[in-house]
């Protein structure tokens, strides 16, 4: 058995993170920490009934592998203990997701004391880096935006199908995207009805995308990310518009994309067909509300002839798949277990 | 390993039994019907990936036990080629649920064409009839309402503490509870930022509530139930009034229902303390966000000393504790299984 | 011209008024006030481009009426003031709304220093209460949940058909209810999908219900009213249930109720007809969503014959004819005007 | 007083053009069509209590104008008619919206037997073509999404600052925009929850959008506008992407559009700062909330410096700005009366 520490139980991803790993066939929960300590259930209704008690960061003693979901200055505070421990870490937060040290302080706005330890982690994307990932000491799980984008483009930029300098990316977030911290944009009667833009431009998350795409183009590839908050509970859409070298078909693009991800079981390419003489077609394109709760990914595809762009569709959870979910999945491939294990269960529908 | 046929797995609830039971480790599916036939991921989105078929009715074979969600009048002509087989059935619709013929056949407009099988059917909630329901043939699984307004009053009915003729109950659903079937008041710009009653007097899962509160109180029992759709996809939420014979506590209520569920791990009774001085007090009720998606049903208690009125909620998932997977409970039961195989995973926070 | 005065309008019971006096043909807005100050655009970004400001309260000068949305002991601070101008007052708050000084210092957990304001002042419920709102210096706008109770119920008790110790009202509110303050149960993550009951007994507003309700039965009425607030932002859906004391009929009903709202132009008893051979019958209800945004309300009635108790529906925006805009019916009482005017818009369709 | 027929008058569009007219002090509604007859309250709950009845199509009579809300063939079938009577047509349909006639055969999927009235019809954008509309026999009313579309891009175009091939338009809709007719993705259960996008290249509103802009540009514009549906009732959020031809500012840019839209009352350019300090900005951006219900737009931009990429947002009411609200606008124009007579109204807050 592995023993997992949590670090932040009472937010929404250490939360995630909890729940899952409850149903995980070969971990023990070792200890879950919150500041305000308590009962889980008090912060955590869905699990009510079972005995969980949320201790101080102070108590945390030895485990296998910690889960962080913390601001940076607190992850720093705490992982020197942990890696002196041979507790090796899945962060949930930014700490470790940019590989250029100015870019990073610029964009977080302070510096950052454990720069070597960001050279040695490994970007937490298992679709991409699952070698690495498998001797890690430190991941630095990927952003929701950046997972949804990332995993959308990658096949297209990789194959260097479309122009670098021209991506546009509309990301679409439920309000556990912003945290379980009260805010006046996230207050139902605010956005019950509306739809927030926030951060329009250089966003945080852009640097991510811009990093791992960079790295499959094997040149700089810039994207023009803009995320807006949408009045559901969880889920991200990206709509990810790009213009191609060349005219292509929606057909091509489709086996590109099911060649991309023919062993990655969590990412799924929806190619269902175009419904003929259907005023509405919506079939071929994925639903989030499919993949909520889970560690799927799913992909869709368009292309427009007559005006040669690509739209690439990807919906996953910002809480499963966008983040808890896959740090499980990191801590699976860590642990040499099977990638999926107490993953794979399916959805809702409707969700 | 079972063998379970789904008859109607295009709609909600047996969407809902196939997902689950695609993780039960003691189960294997047989087949799967639908009148219009396809794929199941062109109907369940959640399930896209999977190679999974949808058969004609014609084409059913013999299995250990099937799921039945049909009108009845689909039910009754199938039912006797599956009880010859030798298959148990769980009927997830209203053909078994009310044991007098004169009101069933009142209640749904039709005569009952089979009523000696009502006789041999048990009324599958677990929590009341788990003997009868190891040796069944046939399960009439109970409507959503009905568990959620029977679970709500049982401790008290039976412990004989409240008058059996103001019962109150008025019941909010989720639109699944509409079922998948295209209406105008499940139109999303209809009810998307409204409250529809409807049918609101003398509904039929009146009559399931009245007979099993009845068999607790040894006694005719009226219910004064209401439902009303609310904008959310999955859930029920049944509030629940009633009137004291004497006056009594909080406390004194929360300890008969925490001893009356005492050894059933689906129903949680929710005692968590008002808190001193706040005055947005709403920790001590449950949530129905907590438990979508899972068979677990959540109860909470409070009473008005001034007026001596009890107030009793319970929230279930109308597709889950309230359909499908207690029809699954039901047959863990049948098969001698452990009660809660492939049924423990927790519901999502936030939901 | 009136000259008009708003203390509190950065929220949302303040915002409505302005926003709905901007179109009244008889007014002129004197001030608004907020401790915060700044644009009015910045808080209500309805109004964006309208060139309105917010001063302290510190700054208000003499005008004929002013609208106070402020807690208790804020209102006491300003209201010697105000009398003194001879400025009429209509509280948006709970300050004068009890006649029983008992009660209210219990309700409210504080002592009144104004007590003698409030024998002279007026509960605002236009309907019961016409006359004296013409003469009154102060009104006590009414607590949201209670006009919708108070409406839905006064035709019944006031003609003596109902048990008046068996009332039970559940009220279901959007999420405005809870004001602008930020809250944990009013995040969107965490009641977006949820429905949230909160202070379940002894509800300060059970408390003008009473009042208002006993007036009219000449006897003491006992209310069990409970509020759930629901993923809508805006609106009230009272859901009453009463046991007659003797046999009656949905069409009698309907006549009481039509006969008792007569010459009230912004109550509607919706006395459409049940469909025959439907099996969903919702038209015979009133929906909220077709009176947010305004000053009706709207009344629906049915009756259970075999069980023989009645349900009695309410609708209305708990910031409009709930709040701001019954606050300015009572302006229009108070200085002589029609008593519609700028309130007559209808809502939305949908909603 | 204008004498004023609605033909559909059961529909969202043309049930919106009656509820603002009631308001109009210049109007005096002639007649409503609607195929099935009937009371209007009947399809639209927030006008119960007005006496209006739907009469059939061929019972129309002579009018000053009548709005149009129907499909092409049904337009067609009348239009003959009305024009001989003298009665200018405001149609809120597509039929003549685009003037190339194989463009509009081939995006309809029909031929269109009245091309010669194309000619003379007038695309009623009222910040684009007011001088035209004063004085048309024929308004095409603009698609929803074009109005949004157009709006926020026609400075930028006007003005020749950005690249007129790569402009991409996310546009985000309630479900109102799918009109009233009951379809999956629009039912509750399947988009409470969900994004769902749609027709997701080709779609026909790209057509008037490249017409408009094209227009203004003097040249050939391409624009790759992708439509999702999202789980609010009414409103449309426009996210539009632009490449610059150099590099340029936030401020420039807010004073290119303030200056083109200084005499335009209903479009307003949010200009509001972005706040130090604040890691969550969204108070430079508009609100669909805030104009829901209005005759509004709110335009919001910004401008990122290090990859030289505009995005304009903007939002309006698919069915008032978006179409019945403009509509009345347009026929203010015609008639000669001021423009924003009956529309000033502003929306709610919350929304």
């Amino acid at each position: 058995m592995i023993s997992v520490g949590i670090v932040g139980a009472a937010g929404y991803m250490g939360g995630e993170v909890l729940r899952v790993l409850l149903d995980h066939p070969e971990v023990e929960i070792a200890w879950l920490t919150s500041r305000q300590g308590g009962a889980v259930a008090d912060v955590h209704p869905n699990l009510f009934g079972l005995d969980l008690t949320l201790i101080g960061p102070s108590e945390i003693t030895r485990c296998d592998v910690a889960f962080l979901a913390l601001p940076t200055q607190a992850t720093l505070a705490i992982v020197d203990k942990l890696l002196a421990w041979g507790t090796r870490i899945i962060d949930l937060g930014s700490t470790f997701r940019l590989k250029d040290r100015n870019e990073w302080e610029r964009v977080y706005s302070q510096p950052h004391s454990h720069w070597a330890l960001v050279a040695e982690s490994v970007y937490g994307l298992t679709e991409l880096h699952r070698e690495q990932i498998a001797a890690a000491r430190i991941i630095a799980n990927p952003g929701c935006f950046s997972s949804a984008a990332i995993l959308a483009m990658a096949p297209l930029v990789a194959a260097g199908k479309v122009d670098l300098g021209t991506i546009v990316i509309d990301g679409l977030s439920g309000t556990t995207g912003a945290g379980a911290e009260l805010a006046r944009p996230a207050h139902h009667a605010e956005i019950g009805n509306n739809l927030v833009p926030y951060n329009v431009v250089d966003h945080r998350h852009s640097y991510e995308i811009e990093q791992e795409l960079s790295l499959l183009a094997e040149s700089q590839v810039l994207v023009h990310f803009t995320p807006t908050y949408v009045p559901i509970t969880r889920g991200i859409l990206a709509i990810c518009h790009a213009f191609p070298q060349q005219k292509t078909s929606r057909e091509q693009l489709l086996e590109l994309y099911r060649d991309f991800y023919r062993d990655q079981e969590f990412v799924l390419v929806v190619d269902r067909a175009r419904e003929p003489g259907v005023s509405w077609q919506y079939k071929p394109y994925p639903w989030v509300s499919a993949v909520n709760g889970t560690n799927y990914c799913q992909i869709g595809i368009d292309y427009d002839q007559r005006r040669n762009t690509v739209v690439v569709f990807s919906v996953l959870d910002n809480v499963g798949k966008g983040g808890a979910q896959v740090g499980i999945e990191n801590m699976n491939i860590m642990f040499g277990l099977d990638r999926g294990l107490g993953l794979r269960r399916r959805g809702l529908h409707p969700g």
